[in-house]
């Protein structure tokens, strides 16, 4: 199977969306001599080009697609090239309305946006293998594709009939006989039991709350027909070009796709990273996503949309100040990505979008936005040779699951407050500022790499995920599990005693007597910190070897924090401080240790493979010690156990 | 008639919704033995039984119903029959989509919830009353068989074509003509006179604005059509059983149903109660609809449904600290209930309230909730003798319309902030912590028991009723009114003058000149206290014995209250001490003394018949003087004079 | 062409709304007997009357409107009377359903509210036509008849079918062809290329934000559409009374009518007004909207509706303290008004208005309300002389233009925060506390009888206008221009660099790097001020004449304010009494002074022809300073050098 390497060659990737469609010819020149000023080696064609490719049906319009791909290769850019199926042209919704999307309240998604199209249509499916197809077949041998774009951030859902039949079918699929879905879905609750398959619908408007294994079950097939779209489109470019790898970009922490059922199929992973640059917790929001776009990649990923100023869908957009988009996008390199590229190379000047940034903003050639990516280019040429192609090892792992954040996030819960999202962000805060480099892993996964498993809330687990931890344990390693973990099985079941007794025994838990919720601006008071969202009502069986009570409150003396061997609960979310105190205390105990001692609170250091990356995301210059003697790749010059980094500055160093 | 005393014979009822259908038949065993050492001694079957009831159309499988029925008996349970109508299986919309409900702005409500029929559709009443006939005719002789339950919550809306139907015949019911209909409703304004019966629609969605009195009709319509459902199953159980007395679950103060028609036409008045454990006033909250489901029942109620421990629709669900689920079942009895349920026995391990408490909670029988269950049950048993099928007696009314309360929550009020529930809560308040027992009343029903009778809000009063308070007070009774009393007639039209001229005159009050509500955070000073919400511009007429001005702002010196011999108004809505120490001062003018002196804020007092019930609502000790000689229900000591009262405690005590 | 001054005839128009159909016809004499006592002049009669007067389709019931008429004329009021055309009567959409708008998702919007009709329907304005030709016919020759209200506050918007065919043919007229649509549209964008016009839609429900210049042209295209059934109407009534003038009531500032093109098609322009008696800016608010319509009407306009007391629109509403309406009423005289009108006459009973105040409220004859009423009339009787037909001039014009605000207020900008309409009133508000009476100008109007032009902000300019700013200050105009002005064409197409470069040469800017939004509670610092909402990074390009820097943050030092020659850049919104200073400064520099001097912050003063308003806006009694010697119209006293009002205190001086 070809991958990233084969698109790389031993560089950084760094590009972006390029559309020349929407800009005359003469601009093409304009544009190849500033990408060529600005180090720029790939570029993103065709997103969202069907209707110029395709402007009637069935014709075929590839003359300018020819002489762009020509000039890339003439200047010696390549090409990542995009089937342009994320955006039907709009003659297909008025011709074919059955390719129209419904929401779940029976409204019709009409064009004139974009992503207006059903993925169980099978009228758009047939549209796009045909010009999937054609596409491959022109360009599978030409010198500048360098990799397969399929489609682009898949993200629809669709309750219309079309896609209840399909939905009925994948049901059939995964259950067999009506009985089996009867029983998983619980339908002896509210007089829900099906008699014929033709009676089952997506979860649509409902009086009141609707079927949760219902819900559950429409995400795993949303996430599994545009699954089915992608591969469609994936194996007609792979049989015309066995060797050029294909991706699709992700949208990180996106609920709608299982990303790691999704990474499986993909040559190359790649994501589109926006973390908002007013966010404080920016950098970690972003560390995040590269963690966890590093572990479905199991190795070098492709950033392939960031943005180089403000975005345009916030509801205030900020540009990114002087030296963000450097120092971003060295962190996305410092936590695996070989390629750094944007959306989109020229910010348009119509449509939807012209607000959102590019490579060349509206002020062009003489704006902040391009002169500080022209220099970037020429540092990301510098570095590439010590790191592109490396890898970034972690002992420590969080566990994450679609499943169980589509499981845990119904209507019908006890919290409202508690966002899955939030509580995984929260815990890698934690490891983030211990200065921990944590990988993510399924909880089926092999989890013997790591010395370290978080779990920050896996409401639902398999019967073979709880076997997996106990055995972690059993094994040596050391496990630490957020609230609400282990509550339901696969079926959104929940398990006898409310936590699976596996994980009790584990833990040293007799009895889950109650959840405690708490309300925003509540705080429960443990030993030692406060903490916030939630609480249990636990009765320990006394085989715990450590237990943290609550103080004060109607759960005075329970305990709030339990550790069995090398098996730690925690009932609440901790404050960040006492979080990351208490993941450094146990990571310590487990023999793992930060990646530098001593590290200023703004400041994040990675390894990749013999390079540090020392990162100060701080406006105030700063001071690291970094022992030894290293020589940082951007400058060439020497440093000597500790190295100064002005506002957002970088170092890369090399032993 | 059957009555409730039919299903109790002395006993206090003890149990709660019983849903077999979601376990194993191992499983029942289980729970009989768990019900027996509860004391439970009555549980509700068959509440959203209808898909196991009738899986296909037609059939009917009563087999596993016949087995638990006998179960039951064997253990000497009675059983409250449900039919199982509030939520039809999927075979009925998938056959049939006149029976879903379709929603204002024309969306339909499928199933894959609940309560998804439409209660104007013709095919849903008519398998409705196929399989309530033949449940009633299984289990019309059954021996375990105690009572009738109806459906279940009724509480839909629909605006679609068959209901539009159904309208406008109760529309030619109630106006007989056309022209009636036109000026009912106010038709010369905008345009909106009606030429023939076929044009009259739902209060559908409109470009602005819709007609209040065809919203309010619209109200009265879903009211009446949703009763008659109820009277249909009714009438087929009561051909069967002549001697079984029917129910059918209120929610407490909702809007939909008018609980004052519903109740003539019930054997047996029902509420769900579910009051807030983290709400301050949470125990006022459950006192008020105590109150107000006895007065509907003119004597003892059953509490259908009430939880253990947290429910699962709120934002965020605490559950119920301990001690306050026995507080709260016991504060019931107080106010006269011979029945203490829950939704559900056994908390369910699937579908969409899985996380609403239940009797036996995911923890199962060492869970802290089913230990306290199991007290209370033995308490109940305690006291059954004392105090079922007793009498609550007040000296005061509060009146409560829910036609003045639809006619009153319109668009277009002068202030979207007043809301009705919410005045009428803030009185029923001041008079709870004043420690006065109050009932409540229909403007037009008798009210000479009363010495005193409180008008928190009634917007709109007919004819009838005005010239009831003012008999009242000729006929030496007191009255207090509250702000927007009188405002319209039962057409929604305004009165001449802003509130009508009897009224007027019975307050001293020459010329209502302007309304002037209060924005949020806004307050008014009256002499000697501060009030919000609302106020008046008022002009005296000079009759009036005593008003309290307002003091500062543009209704300085204006009066704010007024009383003319007993007839009180009161123009605004003073803070809560202050009410409560107006009602306290009125109430004792008029020879109404609370039910103990000099009783602590957090503690509540009820006689019901000889008991009486003093009830700790605060985590702390307090002492309470009683004076003279009792024993105590609960315990079975005596009390001298004084008694203490722990955390969340309660004493019932006898002379 | 007929005016507004053959309705007046030297009187200032006195009156309001007047719905004798909502009443017994005893009530239309004692209406008459308070309208005289009261001083009104001018009744508008029939808004709203469709189904009275054709109670069936094709139906003419006259013989009310006849008799009132008559009753009208007989007592020397005027009639402005109204097509009833904004309600069309029930029987319209029962059976010609094709007549209702359906939203952007699909929704119909039915009867039972207003103005539920599509502009698009031919149905509909076939009714219509035929309806104003009768009206017209019989009521050519009556001699109470002084003008023609047309329809009522055209507002209304549609998607459906019918609409979607006339956007098409509107789209063909303005484009010409499918290539230019492409081009104007930006279709190359999100591959939105349209082939065909069938497949051209309104900008429908879509999955992500729609096309920005589809949004744009459908707003464009119903402004049209509502103006063609407009003009329709009014050249059937010229047609029968080419002497008699007509309007139609505009909503103040409502953005769904292009107010330029709108009040060019009309005899009179007329508005209404309703400021929040309780917002702090109402006085200012008001005066906005009045320089408005004065600038529309070039003259002397129409208040054709406000509120003697409260509306009931508003989350609360909240009645007029005793003299506002007075003030307020006086203020609109003062800037240009020639009637003063009210919606309505007498306060309905019934009906989704019948909270909304009248001339005569609930509380009748006695109430406060009409009292203040039967004073005002008085009082207009008595200045009428001296004001009517009088011309307000402006030595300083605030540009506006509906395009640019439909324009910049698009999904996917950079802020959301950024409301037009609120930027518009900071910058009118700063003038108004500086006593700088302002007109209103659309950007392609000759400017030359302005000193001083300010552009609060134009996010997109024409050609011609750009050239004409620039003309303007070549001229030796001031121009003094707020941020995000001139970034796009009338396509909605970023001009290059961000800011169009005739603009950014005018000002002395050489590049603008970025817009800097500013989050809620956000503020910048400038040299001298603060500022909030936006900030930009410009680079001056030497040639400025002065520049005001930013302080602090990562603007520092850059240009916030830059002046090259009279011409003035703001690329922030200064604080309010800073902006004030500042256009003070400028506009003393140019040479133009306030109304008065000294000033007192409360008080407003305008002069209108010969006559001096001054206005006291406080509640607390104020003394002005009025050089020279006077008599006050409303009291008929000499006033020397200064005057004292009371609250909300009132004069009207003449040399």
């Amino acid at each position: 199977m070809p991958g990233l390497s084969d698109a790389t060659r031993g560089r950084l990737l760094f590009g972006g969306d390029y559309n020349p469609e929407q800009w005359p010819e003469e601009t093409w020149h304009e544009d190849v001599r500033l990408m060529k000023a600005a180090g720029v080696n790939s570029v993103t064609l065709g997103v969202f080009s069907w209707s110029t490719l395709e402007p009637t049906p069935g014709a075929r319009e590839f003359g300018w697609l020819d002489t762009v791909m020509d000039l890339m290769h003439d200047h010696g850019i390549g090409v990542v090239l995009a089937t342009p199926t994320a955006s039907p042209p709009p003659w297909m919704g008025r011709l074919h309305p059955d390719t129209l999307p419904v929401t779940e309240d029976g409204r019709t998604e009409w064009w004139g946006g974009r992503q207006h199209f059903s993925h169980s249509s099978a009228t758009y499916r047939r549209y796009a293998a045909a010009v999937t197809e054609d596409l491959a077949a022109r360009y599978a041998g030409h010198p500048a594709l360098t990799m397969w774009h399929i489609n682009n951030e898949y993200c629809t859902f669709d309750y219309g009939d079309e896609a209840a039949a399909a939905f009925r079918r994948w049901l059939r699929a995964r259950y067999g006989t009506l009985d089996a879905l009867n029983d998983a879905w619980g339908t002896a609750f509210w007089s829900q039991g099906y008699d014929s398959w033709d009676g089952v619908l997506p979860p649509r408007l409902a009086h009141y709350m609707r079927n949760p294994t219902q819900v559950l079950d429409f995400r795993r097939f949303t996430s599994d027909m545009l699954l089915e779209c992608f591969v469609a489109e994936r194996d007609i470019v792979r049989r015309h070009t066995p060797d050029i790898p294909v991706t699709s970009n992700f949208m990180p922490l996106w609920t709608g796709q299982d990303g790691w059922r999704w990474a499986e199929e993909e040559d190359v992973v790649s994501v589109d990273l926006y973390p908002d640059p007013r966010d404080p917790l920016g950098a970690q929001s972003g560390a995040l996503v590269q963690d966890l776009t590093r572990s479905q990649a199991r190795g070098p990923w492709m950033l392939m949309e960031q943005a180089a100023g403000p975005v345009n869908w916030r509801g205030v957009n900020h540009p990114k100040p002087r030296g963000l988009n450097r120092l971003w996008s060295l962190q996305a390199v410092a936590r695996g990505a070989d390629a750094v590229c944007y959306f989109q190379w020229r910010q348009s000047r119509q449509g939807a979008e012209k607000f959102h940034s590019g490579m060349v903003s509206h002020a062009g050639e003489e704006g902040r936005t391009y002169r500080e990516v022209r220099q970037l280019g020429a540092e990301l040429e510098r570095i590439a040779a010590g790191t592109a192609g490396r890898t970034v090892t972690a002992d420590v792992a969080i566990l994450h699951d679609w499943d169980a954040w589509w499981a845990g996030s119904q209507d019908g819960r006890l919290s409202g407050r508690v966002e899955y999202a939030d509580v995984l962000r929260a815990w890698h805060r934690a490891l983030w500022q211990a200065h921990l480099t944590t990988d993510f892993a399924h909880p089926e996964h092999d989890l013997t790499p790591y010395s370290v498993v978080v779990v920050p809330q896996l409401y639902s687990l398999t019967d073979t995920a709880i076997e997996g931890l106990v055995a972690h344990v059993r094994g040596g390693g050391t496990l630490v599990c957020g609230f609400q973990t282990g509550v339901a099985d696969e079926d959104d079941r929940v398990r006898a005693g409310g936590m699976d007794h596996r994980l009790r025994e584990l833990f040293g838990i007799r009895t889950l007597h109650e959840w405690w919720p708490l309300d925003a601006g509540e705080t429960v008071t443990c030993e030692g910190f406060t903490a916030s969202l939630w609480s249990e009502e636990l009765e320990a069986d006394g085989s715990a070897d450590e237990t943290v009570p609550y103080k004060g409150g109607e759960l005075d003396g329970l305990p709030a924090v339990l550790r069995k061997g090398r098996a730690w609960y925690v009932s609440t979310l901790p404050e960040p401080e006492a979080l990351s105190d208490l993941l450094a205390g146990i990571a310590a105990a487990a023999g793992v240790r930060p990646v530098l001692d001593g590290l200023p609170e703004q400041v994040e250091a990675v390894r990749r493979g013999e390079a540090l990356f020392v990162l100060n995301h701080g406006r105030e210059p700063v001071t690291v010690d970094v022992p030894g003697s290293h020589h940082d790749l951007l400058t060439g010059t020497p440093v000597t156990d500790r190295i100064t980094l002005g506002r957002y500055g970088a170092a890369v160093l090399r032993p």
